[in-house]
């Protein structure tokens, strides 16, 4: 029973239908019908014009649009657990030509107004010193905590007060949208943010995830980046295709809430245990590493993820017995 | 009747049956059971030891291996028309850091010793100058042209005696492969050259490529890179499986074989309009617009290549029927 | 008796006093009061508002202009012989991040309006390949040919029509300038030019060149560049004071009369010889090996520059004594 | 009275004379006789055969230096104070192509075999992070603490443990010695380091840095970097001069030893308001608004460190009586 990653899960059978059906031959790169309906398709969603490209990991959803919201001499104001920090091999400093992650801390790799606030204030205004150029926040958070839309509203006014660029990798945005409740729109561009990485890789998708671009000027730079750096995928019918049909009734949404609802059963039965509050489809407990071997040899899989800590990760389609097996494993240690 | 380009072309219902029948969870990234067996299936393939990545481009395919073998202040020795410099949006100087392609020219984008040697001589041996590293080529060539592996052999002479590293750009290697009828083994490490990709996607593929090191020791080198470029899909399976399928019975060959075919019948009907002999699925013929606009009132599609040119591509699934009568309506122009 | 490279040559003694002048306790970096002068006098000189910072080579000046000018994915349109092509190590892509050299032929190393046009026209405007954005020029150019202000205009007029911004390599502008009377401001403003880098070290400085921005509001970006290029000199004052002294009673322009002069001298004598007419401070003189020979055993010092071609360079403080030898000397072979 | 920076000082006039003295027509760029004599000076100072290039500051010869030993994709463990993650603009970014510093925290900017050994330990050894790849320290410190010979060996010792370069920033490598006592080769070499800068400019140099290779290997790519970062200044021997005038009888040992006694008196009167020893050429001081004002209004020029804290440096040329009147105007604080 695994709940290692939602990295790793299976697509939702539409997303290989979707596939099958788009397998015939149209027009190469972006120019196919599929992918010609992303921009409507994310408009509706947003509730204003926006650019929507497709591209095949977060990684490169991400920093595509962290190099055109900072100049290569810029700086990039994130929290220290921020994935792109931790977990992007270097991917910022490659894709921006050597911009400099400004790291902020704070629990459950949520920052604030105040800790942002402090990074920047530290910054001598002189060219000997990286000046800050991009705000990113993680939605939900790397711990599984989320933004509501009145805390990014702060972080937006925090941003614009100091001239920054608002980022938001959205690797698990369904899961935030679900738990809040709010408008995607309230979520992003109303609360100032600029550009975001959309994910459905996590989410029931294969490994098609959105870019999505509310300053609209910025899509034609983005999309020589996204040649240039190798993302232009000859048939990006087959991306494009994965992403319409999650979007399709909602369909990502019902995944997100799934996953959700999985996290947060497991998340009462550990109780005082839980390290942060389960806001998305990730739980953290505290358990000892003999408690740990407990979990194992009952046939559960999880990350390890410091002394005493163990990470489950649910998704769109975990499975509801071994859900609720592993919740009563962790209420009975 | 689509003769644009092999680019756009479906996938073989192998390939698309192969990315379904890996939807299921597995360890991330490259740990999936598809993945751990390329390095296998190729070193079989070519009859030694070698490392074998997926990648989801052949542009990222392409500039990784480039990036492991020349330093940020080397250059790269190509052909004027090669692909990485003309249609790769610049790709090579994001991934080497600015590495210089140094240009030669010569007919169908077919370099010769006698090209390289000349290039190579131009440069001065001081700090000034960007000193070659690497000689890159492209087989079969952006204008369907390949080379045997005795004009390999002598390449690769002229690459070591140079200490250049030997790359090849092999997008249409099944082309050229099916023409030639030299081994892979024979076409590649055994003629000197060091890094190759290997390319599916113009042959059957969706949207896997493979990067074949016969250089071992650069495959960790590339692993980072490449998850630092955003081209480490975290359901790899999908990419592994599509090559593995192609592997397969040599489906590989058989595709490239049907392309081949294709363009020959088309070639032959082409007779002197030919720009280049017919040696893998491209066809480049002579005809004016009024001609070129004659065909198109036929229902065929293809590329403008200039005044006076038109490109045809065939691909795996090129119809039989569409290509007799692309022939007959070239004979008969 | 060394006609090899006015690289090389002394500074001029006004240039090392200043030096000596401006040896004491200042502000650090460019605070101190001879770098804040510099903006002043070169606005006065380009009769309105520029903004001055110094740099310590020529390549620094070029490449640092160049990378405010032109993304990472974009071109910088030149001749093939350009120093930025040849002679700069790739500095271009490096201080860019990967920005493409696009090469324009001709003679003397000049580009016109009809070359950079066919160049232009050339690239297809998509996203695979890289699209022009900056035009480049050298006056005086590497073959010591001169642009006047009308050349310059009819290529700025280009620039505009395609928008590129517009740069000029001024390592020999004095001697451009000497030689075609022009106003400065004819020469690079008033014809479009958005930056320049206006040598002195060819001139009589030491290591000093100045990065001269018309577009003012790049000043600001350039001067972070130039410290993350490890080019902001804690004690930029002498490098100001260079610049300074060799404004001062327009020394520059002496200097650059100095060299012109001796250089025509060596020209009329070389006759039918003459590779191109002598409008700077270099000489390119058809001679066999054999009369090259000749003259080294004579004394005289200089570059072979390609079969049967030599080339000698003036600098202000060539001797009249040598420069009157070399003269008769090539009369006579 | 300024006590600001040992930057903005004045170059001892021994290096002024050097300069004039080396104002005469010889080779360009590094192949003049002074140039040529940079490799040998430091042989013997260093007492085994080292390379030696010259720069033109301190950015340009830590990050030179860098950029050799770590690539792309790897990370430089460093103090978080160090001046290359904090005052150099983002340079060992730029000049690696995107390498990332790994903070680590401790007092006075040193850091410890335990300190590194935790860093280390937090990398996971996977494609996701980047993995170290050198050890970078300053030495003096930027808070002008030092480390000893052993203390440099116990440093060498978890590099080579982890397969680390260790690099040596030396911007006040002289002060570090005349501290110490020890013997240059066992500050460096013979303590595991690979590559250091060796500093002049702080030290009564005017823009002169070294760039000291134990690894030779490493110079020949450097020297090619060096060119394309725009550093190889035509008239090197100006800057090799400075270098050898500042060997020469030891001046640069003298130097270091009348910063260190005029540090050392202000230290002393200082006492309890010490933040740290004072071991080399900086002094950082508990003192209140107020007090710092009283300061200032007594004559006396210095940096606001942070609250309640100011820093003074002295220099090779710091004067006398202004010191006593400021160790006097302290101590009477």
């Amino acid at each position: 029973m695994r709940f290692f990653s939602d990295n790793a899960a299976a697509a939702h059978p539409a997303v290989i239908e979707a596939i099958a059906a788009s397998n015939r031959l149209d027009t190469a790169y972006d120019g196919d019908e599929w992918s010609r309906k992303l921009d409507d398709a994310f408009s509706e969603l947003f509730e204003r014009e926006v650019r929507a490209l497709w591209v095949s990991t977060g990684t490169a959803a991400n920093c595509l649009a962290l190099a055109a919201l900072c100049p290569p001499y810029g700086g990039i104001v994130c929290h220290k657990d921020a994935h792109i920090e931790v977990d992007e091999a270097g991917a910022p400093g490659f894709f921006t030509g050597g911009a400099k992650l400004m790291l902020v801390d704070g629990p459950g790799a949520k920052v604030t107004p105040e800790t942002i606030e402090a990074a920047i204030g530290r910054v001598r205004k002189d060219v000997h010193q990286v000046q800050p150029r991009v705000l990113s926040i993680t939605n939900a958070t790397e711990y599984g905590l989320t933004y509501s839309a009145v805390e990014v509203v702060a972080l937006g006014e925090v941003a614009k007060r100091h001239g920054l660029a608002f980022h938001m990798d959205g690797a698990r945005f369904a899961n935030a949208i679900v738990t809040s409740g709010a408008k995607p729109a309230d979520m992003t561009w109303r609360s100032g943010v600029d550009a975001m990485s959309f994910g459905f890789v996590k989410n029931g998708g294969l490994n098609a995830e959105a870019m999505i671009l509310f300053r609209t000027e910025l899509a034609d730079e983005i999309a020589v980046r996204r040649k240039r750096a190798g993302h232009l995928s000859s048939k990006g019918r087959m991306l494009a295709a994965q992403i319409l049909a999650l979007l399709e009734g909602d369909l990502w949404l019902a995944n997100a809430r799934a996953a959700n609802a999985a996290a947060r059963m497991i998340g009462s039965a550990a109780g005082e245990r839980l390290v942060y509050p389960v806001e998305a489809n990730e739980i953290f407990v505290r358990a000892s590493a003999s408690e740990a071997q407990a979990l194992r040899d009952r046939g559960f899989d999880f990350y390890d993820w410091g002394p005493d800590e163990i990470r489950f990760v649910t998704s769109w389609d975990s499975d509801s017995r071994s859900v609720e097996r592993l919740a009563a494993a962790i209420a009975a240690l």
